[in-house]
């Protein structure tokens, strides 16, 4: 997906954020986001917002001198999403459609995104998940994912954030084990997971975790390791999690389902659906609405 | 008051804003967005932020060609406010201390600002009317407001916006018109008043009515004409209307009085009080929560 004109503002936004959290010195502050004016000033919009973002947290983490800005935050989301494990795992367990189940909860917790929303508060992370297990899903999507599912030798999920990752676990789960391999950033950016948060989460003592060897928000195919790389070509069914791996994969290839929940307003006209929906979409296909 | 860090995404937000009420031209809009980058990488903290609005607003006019982009706006909210006008005259006549009522709604026309909210509905302006009638207000800033009228010999009134000009209207007709002048921007701005809307709502037919010379939405004293520096040199009493003349006199001369609603957290948290506040202070003094 290409970059849009409200992603600028929204960017901004995000790196004034970003940096509060890093340091109080408005002097730096202030050098920072004039670095990433300068740096947007440029901007290519043909390139996904991930691209982007990855070259100005780039610029905030050499700034400041901070490699892990949100590593906190990575730690308190996901000790709090595996506080809710336990009673998840059991929701998935006594449901009727154990697969669909997880595949809600694990849209659901790609509201925990620090990306987007600065403060992501528990209250609406619960009403999230309480209203995932009856909102609306494309169910031809999902009979054509639980085919593809059966189908696969080679199943690569792609996760996204921190504190989600324990709802990604839910649906790992119902998959069959030996075929998945769990994909995580390959260095911090933003919140979101890395090899020592899926260690965390314990998704390592279930299945195979790859890091895709680089530090973009979202899967910039050319940028990943070529070790990445061949796992991805090699998979026949992938399973993108997020916003941001929707945008840098975008909705071409058949053999990547995607399942997400538009934070913002430009991905939300970007699908053709309402803000906060739940999306399970196979690459290339119109969304069902 | 200087500009915060909080006013750089605001502000391309609100540049995007204007260039797409103009054009369509996506190429165009994006081009404009990036000089504007360019002038904010450049920014100096210290100026305020109608000093900056000011010239990234040249550039959109500069680049699309149109000289006026807010003129149907600007119309379209005098004629909305013209309609409300003479009940809202009753409502201050018959009042008990039509001073006060009209100093309500001259703070709540300020509400009609294309500027920092890109759609006003009119559900909010007559909500906010209504409210302003009976909100706090602090009545000791205000009987030092009257004291100042019935002192002076000379009233300079600064205003604002199209729309609240007309609710300016009804403050001014409150009072001694003999020494009132009435000044608005010099040349297009924003959706701010210039002599053209002046006379729509027909305050040129009340008092004198100057314009500052020039295009900042809000009054920097060394920008504007050195015949209106001459007259506010020469005002024993300043009346400034809104955030944006706010923002560039700052709150250090006790001639003036500022008359206003923040409306932007930014401001809100300069002024120490809360948005949408009914604020009414005299230079130099504190608010009085």
């Amino acid at each position: 997906m290409r970059t849009y004109l409200d992603c600028i503002p929204c960017a901004i936004r995000q790196v004034l954020d970003s940096v509060r959290m890093i340091t109080d010195d408005e002097t730096l502050q202030t050098e920072i986001v004039q670095e990433v004016l300068g740096l947007w000033r440029e901007v290519d919009m043909h390139e996904s917002p991930p691209a982007m973002a990855q070259k100005v947290h780039r610029i905030v983490r050499q700034r400041t001198g901070v490699a892990d800005p949100y590593l906190e935050v990575k730690n308190r989301f996901n000790a709090l999403a595996m506080e809710m494990y336990p009673e998840l795992k059991e929701t998935v367990i006594e449901s009727n459609d154990p697969v669909e189940t997880a595949v809600r909860l694990a849209i659901a917790g790609n509201i925990i995104d620090f990306g987007v929303n600065a403060a992501v508060d528990e209250g609406l992370v619960e009403q999230t998940i309480a209203r995932s297990l009856t909102d609306p899903l494309d169910r031809e999507a999902l009979a054509d994912f639980k085919d593809a599912v059966a189908a696969a030798q080679e199943i690569l999920y792609l996760g996204d954030n921190t504190g989600e990752i324990v709802f990604d676990r839910l649906l790992v789960e119902q998959l069959p084990l030996e075929k998945v391999t769990f994909a995580v950033r390959g260095a911090p950016i933003l919140n979101d997971a890395v090899m020592a948060d899926a260690e965390a989460v314990g998704l390592t003592d279930l299945v195979e975790v790859i890091d895709n060897g680089t530090d973009a928000p979202g899967t910039i195919l050319e940028s990943c390791s070529a070790s990445f790389q061949r796992r991805f070509e090699r998979a026949d069914l992938v399973i993108s999690k997020g916003q941001g791996n929707f945008e840098t994969l975008s909705d071409t290839d058949e053999k990547i389902f995607f399942l997400l929940r538009p934070k913002c307003a430009v991905l939300a006209r970007h699908l053709n659906c309402d803000m906060g929906r739940q999306i399970i979409t196979r690459g290339g296909r119109l969304i069902r609405n």
